[in-house]
């Protein structure tokens, strides 16, 4: 399998990850962007509207994997197996970008707090692209609601853990996120 | 000592939530917000920092009791039992200012992005609270997390059947709350 070598849309996210995590997002300019990823400004403008673009990037096509994989689950599948086909959808588009992405993201939202909030307004509309995509099912709305969170958890909790594990670990997100939502479920037995 | 004036606090929040709904929360100046309450800009200054701090002022109290209700619910509660004593607790501290405001907060909200965003945020502030009341007591950490989830849920619903319903009701949110968490428990056992 051949080295993994990032593309010009590759190097702008990275340069950009490492310039939040070193000054933060609102003192790192589009400028600075592009000189770090050694490209020029019309470089970064063909792939990115603006800086903030670059942060909703990702989540649009999260957001649609994680419905259609709830919309193609099987007929009658519980609201929770209709989620966790969503996971599996959605995971298994990930791959080695997205692994080595994970750290420098996280660090990168550690270190502002306007990406904080970024990234939870980001979990929010997964969480409601989940909870329409199981009304679409005729999954009524308390119910949508709750399964659509417990899958936006055990997204990010089974990622955080692929991408921060070791090389050894398997390559495939999938049983990561899986994983997270069998131990959600057990939680929710617990509830009282 | 300065001399009290009734109601001008409440008056800022009136005149604010008006002016967000009637020209978005961006549109909005301090200036605009003190002449619609008939108060000084000083007098602004004396109740709130700034525009953003107004949005904010309710939710540090509601975490606070939110908080206080789960740390003081009988010990060995389950963790649903104790979130509803964090509802109660919360609950009873609002009267009619509370009940009148929200269907003017849900007009400000949906006429804007910014308030969209912020009502989010608070959102998961007070999820925040509740996850670190119930890990407090010992609650280990997805099932808190989970609890917590549903007690946001739990006082969002609540609050709006309470707020937007008719005066016939009872004054009482408590009722309310609890009937919403009742029924996002017996939504989890219908997970699958």
């Amino acid at each position: 399998m051949a080295r993994w070598e990032p593309g010009a849309r590759e190097r702008i996210v990275l340069a950009a990850l490492d310039l939040f995590t070193e000054q933060g997002y609102d003192g790192t300019t589009v400028a600075q962007i592009a000189e770090r990823a050694g490209l020029t400004k019309s470089t970064f403008f063909r792939h990115f509207r603006d800086k903030r673009e670059l942060l909703a990037a990702g989540q649009e096509t999260l957001s649609r994997l994680l419905a259609e994989g709830i919309a193609e689950a099987a007929e009658g599948a519980t609201p929770l197996a209709a989620v966790a086909a969503g996971l599996e959808r959605a995971s298994t588009e990930m791959g080695p970008i997205n692994r080595e992405l994970g750290p420098r993201i996280s660090a990168a939202v550690a270190a502002s707090t306007e990406l904080q909030e970024r990234a939870i307004l980001k979990n929010v509309g997964l969480a409601a692209a989940m909870t329409d995509a199981l009304a679409a099912r005729g999954v009524p709305d308390p119910v949508a609601h709750l399964a659509a969170e417990m899958g936006v958890l055990a997204f990010k909790r089974g990622f955080a853990e692929w991408s921060e594990g070791s090389g050894a670990a398997t390559d495939d997100l999938a049983p990561y996120t899986l994983a997270a939502l069998h131990d959600l479920r057990a939680a929710s037995a617990s509830l009282g």
